[in-house]
């Protein structure tokens, strides 16, 4: 029996796993790889009191603070498949969790801190994987800096497209939002912002279908939807802006998530289950940086 | 006019100024120092991807992250004595804000983000100062493994103060807790579960006198309210956890505050007040750590 697993290894996971064996308590942290959605960055410029880090460096650094830890167990790499509430005799809740993974193992304790993460929504065109960190990028609050002086597009019609638009605006040449349908679902607020500026070209009815260049990203191909043909832009840099995709399925309907499956928390990052914290981009806090996933997660050990 | 004004050197205000640059916002953070109530730590185990650096490193670290930053302003040392708002044309909130400094420089910007942290009260007693950082510490989470086997003295009795005996359990030999009044003020909860250990002795009725030693401590001396004598305890730890007055003087009555001057803020980290934020030590989130300032003061930037 633990007092505590550690569901991750992205700076959510790390945070609560350095607070939590500092705290002495009995934790076992469970992950498949320490860096979270960062270790493929060439280079992160906001790791705060870091000028600069590539996602590989932070990663080691992350697993290095972990594993100075004496209290701390870590399980690498495995893989959680449920959370599941251990019945108690006298019916009364918060009870003790019981954790299976893809090993199966499966581990017990008194409360669990979630901070699993997230993954991209990804357009599944040809191109995507192969420039990803070459020209294609997921964060434009991470990556616009990138790009300056140059031409992105970014895909998605979404708050996030329409942010990406304009963090790239103090930098980029030339911006081209590309959108599927005929209007845009984001704020209307963000969208007068952007139509402002001359730099900005909005393509509705535009679908993505292949990511072009050479080492790095030259183009891109899609279908104009308005007359069925392919068209080309030429530019440098892809932000694919639509969305991501909580990793919260092993939790099932143990606690409340949104509509994207994000895992509801207050401001203590409590889940709505007793014995249960979320942090980092499993949750649905809506911006989603190393830091704050790192502070995030010491509230929960912390409360 | 500024973009935005950020108000402090620590991790929050770091972290807000990073943000904000590379958001390229037209920023100036006022400051009269760098790395906040760490810079005198000989050494942290608690910032996050960093086994272990001193806090003289850190804020280092931190002044160098702020000043590769191109569209950030950086006044170093100068103190904001107000904030005021400066009145609209149409009567319309939000407004902009006049921040006004101790040289007498008043700057104007469209928002600002407060995180000018707070300090430790301190017991005003001798040795106080002099064992700073040599047995004498105010965060037991941070500190209470550096006395491992040691007998300490905790000071105060809130819930900072049983806090702080829990957090020294794991690692003490000996733990005095030293309450100036007859009852304990502190969670009921938490004293039941500190009582239960041998190693805790609580003293009521007892006001701290002295703090003595050589190089480091090696005692204290208090006033037994019981009898008016003066008695001596021998140990090497003393956490003096009677609270933290966080540093919003000069935000007067412009934004909310709790009762002790704390500035009350969402999940956002907005203010009572549209076009001022806060974050770190300086709001009313309970639990003060580094990296959860940095955090929350990210969040600010992003809203």
């Amino acid at each position: 029996m633990y007092d505590l697993i550690i569901i991750g290894g992205g700076p959510a996971a790390v945070g609560a796993g350095v607070y939590a064996a500092r705290k002495k308590l009995k934790t076992l942290l469970i992950t498949e790889s320490f860096g979270g959605q960062s270790l493929i960055s060439d280079n992160i410029e906001n790791w705060i009191g870091t000028k600069t880090v590539t996602g590989f460096e932070l990663a080691k650094n992350f697993e290095e603070h972990l594993r100075a830890q004496e209290s701390l167990e870590i399980k690498m790499p495995e893989k959680v498949t449920a959370v599941r509430e251990i019945p108690c005799a006298d019916g009364k809740r918060p009870c003790d969790y019981e954790v299976e993974t893809d090993q199966g193992n499966r581990y017990q304790a008194k409360a669990v801190i979630v901070t699993a993460g997230a993954r991209r929504r990804r357009l599944g065109v040809p191109g995507e994987d192969q420039f990803d960190g070459k020209g294609v990028a997921f964060c434009s609050t991470c990556d616009a800096p990138l790009f300056d002086k140059k031409d992105v597009v970014v895909i998605g019609a979404g708050n996030a497209g329409l942010e990406a638009v304009r963090d790239c605006l103090p930098y980029a040449s030339k911006i081209y939002l590309l959108v599927r349908g005929e209007s845009i679902k984001g704020d209307a607020q963000t969208l007068e912002e952007i139509k402002k500026s001359p730099k900005v070209k909005i393509i509705y009815l535009a679908e993505a279908l292949e990511i072009i260049g050479s080492a790095f990203v030259s183009g891109l191909k899609y279908l104009d939807k308005k007359d069925n043909s392919t068209k080309e832009l030429k530019l440098e840099g892809v932000f694919v802006e639509i969305g991501a995709i909580p990793n919260s399925d092993f939790l099932g309907d143990l606690v409340r998530k949104n509509e994207f499956n994000a895992v509801f928390v207050d401001k203590f990052q409590r889940t709505s289950l007793p014995g249960i914290w979320a942090a980092g981009d499993v949750s649905d806090f809506p911006y989603r940086q190393n830091n704050i996933s790192a502070g995030d997660a010491i509230k929960a050990v912390l409360d």
